[in-house]
């Protein structure tokens, strides 16, 4: 990013363009304010892909009746520790702050909990819902499934999601792990970036149409297709995921799935699973804290390698950067600016910058 | 591996042979037929690094006190959904299937269940224990720490075990899926092998002395470290798999767990988790085992890449392979023969070939 080509807008101001530009779309305001919250909080972590630049393409995708502002959940079934809800082709971080909230609260009762959620829409990171487990002293995990976009290990159809799973945990005095993944080598907006830049990509993260390993991210506008992370093993994850969320669930899976904003008219039909486990019911949670501060710790003094000038946690640089952008303002593109200001105008109300 | 360097032999001999073994060397004997069963079930499914190859080191360890046969298996806590043990030093594979199967006898209770061990020892593969939730109509999962080979990403420094996570699933007419992977890049046995045959590895496996990748095995001799697979992804999963095992249960992590067989005389002090959670919760069984059917299908009707014959599910090469090694044998090579034949005399017992 160059310094010339952004500005920054608070964090504040974005929060509350956000939950004005939903509103104004439809969707309640008690919701909007939940929806707002998990993509301003990607913005103030450094994950800009699932920050406020999505906020057009919620809009884009509410407009076509893509995802129902009014929908019902449902509760298919709950047995204490399990429940399974029907999203209904609702707002899915509206959904899943609701089904992994309800985690913790079961797993306050019973230990642990495990909630899982269909006919859902893109929620946004993983590690948003995860870490609300660590206000409660719980390690929690939440896991969603995504349109097809990735191959399996020896395969070159697009037969799995970049399903994601997020796990997160009390730190102590050093900050909670956030363990946050897509099961994409790459995701398709880092292959956009370079392709515009003119720049080579890493020849893990795709293969061209022929099937072989490309360094050209043009070639994914021509049939390529994006490789899981980690060869063999993240294809395993990537399933994985998709039978703890589309499969158990009784929803979508594998090639189902509808693909974020491709058809913004028709609901993706995503799945998601929220677990949460009391930390309490192995050791204190002080034992815990110390543990983790003592193992962080020896992680940190890792000798570095060359260029590094110090070695990250999960989740540690989202820390770091909410830090600085809550201070600073969270930076912008120029083209992104331009589409919060075209957004504004077609709803009609104040833009943010 | 070329055919006249091996003999085949039945598995059911080297079952009784690791049984007539680890009772001679102090072990109950209904704790050295659960212990086999699970070292002849990894030589099965043609994870041989985890096989009948592992049963002379074990030996030497018993041998050595570093594992204690008769070690009392301690409940430190036991709130229903949630179990604590502590193993006191005894067999990582009896203790980790006693606690499989609780984690199994809770989840048919209450839906769900979450055990944890301390003070362990290697417990072989951790799909075999997730696959025990296979019969019981549920999703296992077995998770271990091990000693540190494994550098944090962007440091070099030993700090994180290879630690092993299994996952498996039943299936329907199809096979089971056995999701089953260590945090490395590569084993250090690979990479062994590589080394005696003169063969290059990946640049991702290892890093030399320097912290430079190298593609020569050898610098592994030289104070090469093992990388985690899958970049940060594979690092941050390893911290994540040592929190929920060795952190979580008040046992040993990091660098705090001992190498395995590095010094036989002494516990490792490993940690385990198990988990089970009952599918009928969610969906019946058999619309869950039709809709595995359709996901595995749909991910085998994958396009090929050139020169691959067949898209493989996680752990279909290991049914395979176990049905190909019940009806044919086990294949030994040279040295493991003789390994095998060595103990056999040491111990007083008929050799397995």
């Amino acid at each position: 990013m160059s310094a010339a080509a952004e500005i920054r807008a608070s964090s504040q101001v974005l929060l509350d363009f956000s939950i004005t530009a939903l509103t104004r779309l439809g969707v309640e305001t008690v919701d909007a304010a939940v929806w707002a919250d998990s993509i301003i909080d990607a913005s103030l972590r450094g994950i800009d892909s699932h920050g406020i630049l999505v906020l057009p393409i919620y809009a884009a995708i509410l407009e076509a009746g893509g995802i129902k502002p009014h929908a019902t959940v449902e509760t298919l079934s709950d047995q204490g520790q399990t429940v399974l809800l029907d999203a209904g082709d609702g707002i899915g971080a509206v959904v899943a702050s609701r089904a992994m909230e309800l985690a913790l609260e079961r797993a306050g009762r019973f230990g642990l909990a495990f909630v899982a959620v269909r006919n859902s829409s893109h929620f946004g990171t993983a590690g948003y819902y995860a870490m609300k487990a660590v206000a409660k002293n719980m390690v929690g995990m939440a896991l969603t499934n995504a349109g097809p976009q990735l191959s399996a290990w020896g395969g070159h159809s697009k037969v799995i999601g970049s399903n994601a799973l997020g796990i997160a945990t009390p730190g102590g005095e050093e900050f909670p792990l956030v363990f946050d993944i897509a099961m994409g080598a790459s995701s398709a907006a880092k292959i956009f970036l370079a392709a515009q830049r003119g720049e080579r990509i890493p020849t893990d993260w795709m293969r061209d149409k022929m099937g072989e390993p490309t360094d050209d991210p043009r070639a994914f506008f021509d049939g390529g297709i994006l490789q899981p992370f980690g060869k063999h093993k993240g294809y395993g994850l990537g399933l994985i995921v998709d039978v703890l969320t589309g499969v158990l669930s009784g929803g979508l899976f594998s090639t189902r799935v509808g693909q974020f904003a491709a058809r913004p008219q028709e609901p993706v039909g995503v799945c998601h699973s929220f677990a949460a486990l009391e930390i309490e019911r192995f050791i204190p949670i002080a034992e815990f804290n110390r543990r983790m501060d003592e193992m962080i710790r020896n992680v940190k003094a890792s000798q570095p390698l060359e260029g590094v000038e110090r070695i990250y946690l999960p989740g540690e640089r989202g820390f770091l950067e909410r830090e600085d952008r809550l201070k600073n303002g969270v930076p912008l593109h120029s083209k992104l600016v331009e589409d919060l200001r075209t957004l504004a105008k077609r709803l009609s109300i104040e833009p943010p910058c």
